[in-house]
């Protein structure tokens, strides 16, 4: 457990809920889960099976109906064929990580990961004593780990490369043929390629390829939590490379026995065609709320060096105003009652320069936000 | 992965399937799930919730309600007083065993069982590069581990024991005294005692006593699967000592963000009278298959060394017959399409003598199963 800290973000959030418990008004863009509730085909799909009452364990690796419709987005969304057998169904992303590093990394290998990224991946590494190596990133790699950081950096314990596009925090894309490049550079290394793509599906310029479309020899995390709305429900998937079916088979048996079953079913409404015409108006939504927040950011003095592409957060400079922007996130929402994500929860490298705005919030709401942060920048 | 298995009876299981897609009927008393559908009170709980469509994360540690609930529950069904910060809900009991062994062993460090044991037990060590030192145990002790065997085997790099009361697959309590003395030793010794109570309520002789009754310093892992009926909706818990609650805390946020909300709130309505009551008549039900399987199977001439006095399985001795019981059981589903579990699955001692009955089918199905098992027997 050494080194595995608690996020930044969890004191602010308790603080933020003694306030609300005062009667304060706080605008939460902190939180990394669509405001949006689930889609009412999925909540019907739910309820149907539970009408049933028939919620019995699952095949480890999934529903084989989920599965071949995981498989077959795959051909719709990317045009790529995909044997559902390498598809394993996991208690959302978190279960795809444990699972991906639980078959493939060995004690002390070295995983490579962008400094700024999401806090647990380190953490998964570390669970199965295994090492984390960070490479700082900035706005000249669109903060991605691009071929060239890959080479420069690789060491001969090097197990492999973890890359998420969109980026959490920074919301940006490795795109066009760098993508493809980064995962040949892993490969003629010799390494895994570890591609997190749970943001896939809320992209507003550009495109996010997935990893499948390179090779198939790539592990491919995903969840139905962020574009299709499913946070609560706790479905994610994985997709393994060929040779480590068998393997994925047996850990899924010992360390999840199966995932929740009601959540399989309603998942399966997911892939419907008036399912994804909601999700379509939610993402132009989500695009809006972008524009919106990136401009109004821009003109309140913070630096965006890469307008972000994708997911629901913009990664802000905040060095004009203060070089400790945890110290900021504390006093924006003890005066303001705006609540943001420090920095520092995303790494080390320039990390108090840096705070992540979540827009899962309505226009309106960020509006009062932005006034309220106009105002405390103005003290 | 290495020395991570999958469970034998995932090939009978596999079998069965087939044979039942050829038309054959298969009774299945192999499978470790209650056969009843998730009681009435719970599904309403589910859909209640379901119906708002606000199926969001919740804290890592739980739904600070369910938590409370599950410490009431100590002081209700064991007269225990226990701080609802101990109490972290889980993605089934799996999860807590992840948590458990994932806060508090490290590399390298022994945990002690019984052989035979549940098979997973020993994988979830392994994930964190720990070691299982399993101890042969027979029914001179009711397949568990004593004070005495604690001591007898205890070695430098032991880091503590784990014990199950009741068994998987025996059935079988440490019952009275023994339970406190075996946990006493352990503290002795500077060890971990991690308490498996996922049977608890599923017994129907005796009593079944929880750690929290002996000390505060014990790690108790339960689930609302057996008991309570609710497999496939992946809902555990685990109590840890005071000194383990940050560290928990930390590694539920970053392994599982959070148990199903859904399951969640269902889970609250476990407690109501009424479905305390269902659950009753349940018990009484499987009260009545364990007697009669249990009778039968001695008349068959398989040997039951212990009755068994909870969980819902009967390890019958069939070297009367075989010397080999995987053979057996395989046999016995192509011949007579009756699905059971072979020893080997839970470890290596006597296994082949062993063969698991699960009483998860009526009584009439159990009459079934018996006659078939009685021509095979004689053929």
């Amino acid at each position: 457990m050494q080194g595995i800290s608690a996020f930044y973000v969890m004191e602010l959030l308790q603080r933020a809920k003694e306030l609300e418990r005062e009667g304060r008004d706080v605008i939460h863009m902190e939180i990394g889960e669509p405001d949006f509730p689930t889609p009412k085909a999925v909540i019907d799909a739910g309820r149907a099976l539970l009408r049933t009452g028939d919620v019995k364990y699952t095949a480890a690796a999934g529903l084989p109906e989920l599965r071949a419709c995981i498989a077959r987005h795959y051909q719709d969304a990317y045009g790529v064929t995909l044997d559902p057998r390498r598809v394993f169904v996991t208690p959302g992303a978190s279960g795809a990580f444990l699972l991906a590093f639980g078959i493939s990394l060995n004690p002390g290998e070295q995983v490579m990961m962008a400094d700024p990224c999401y806090p647990c991946n380190d953490n998964f590494v570390r669970l199965f004593n295994g090492h984390t190596h960070f490479v700082d990133v900035d706005a000249g790699s669109a903060y991605q780990l691009t071929a060239e950081l890959i080479a420069k950096h690789w060491r001969s314990d090097s197990k492999g490369v973890l890359l998420a596009s969109p980026s959490n925090p920074t919301g940006t894309l490795l795109g066009g043929n760098d993508f493809n490049r980064a995962i040949e550079q892993v490969h003629s290394l010799g390494g895994c390629f570890y591609s997190d793509e749970i943001y896939h599906g809320l992209v507003y310029d550009g495109r996010a390829a997935s990893a499948l479309e390179s090779s198939d020899d790539v592990f491919v995390i995903n969840s139905f939590s962020k574009y299709f709305g499913m946070t609560g429900w706790r479905v994610g998937w994985l997709v393994v490379p060929d040779d480590f079916i068998e393997a994925a088979e047996k850990l899924a048996q010992n360390i999840f026995i199966s995932t929740p079953t009601h959540s399989q079913y309603a998942a399966l409404a997911s892939f419907t065609p008036e399912n994804m015409a909601e999700l379509e108006r939610r993402r132009l939504e989500f695009k809006e709320r972008r524009d919106f927040l990136y401009e109004n950011l821009l003109k309140l003095g913070f630096k965006i060096a890469c307008k972000p592409e994708g997911a629901f957060y913009v990664y802000a400079d905040c060095s004009a105003f203060t070089d400790d922007s945890f110290e900021f996130a504390r006093q924006l929402l003890e005066q303001e009652g705006v609540a943001v994500t420090p920095g520092r929860d995303f790494g080390h490298y320039l990390a108090d320069r840096h705070i992540r705005f979540a827009y899962t919030a309505s226009v309106d709401r960020m509006a009062s936000a932005l006034k309220r942060l106009e105002r405390f920048l103005c003290r």
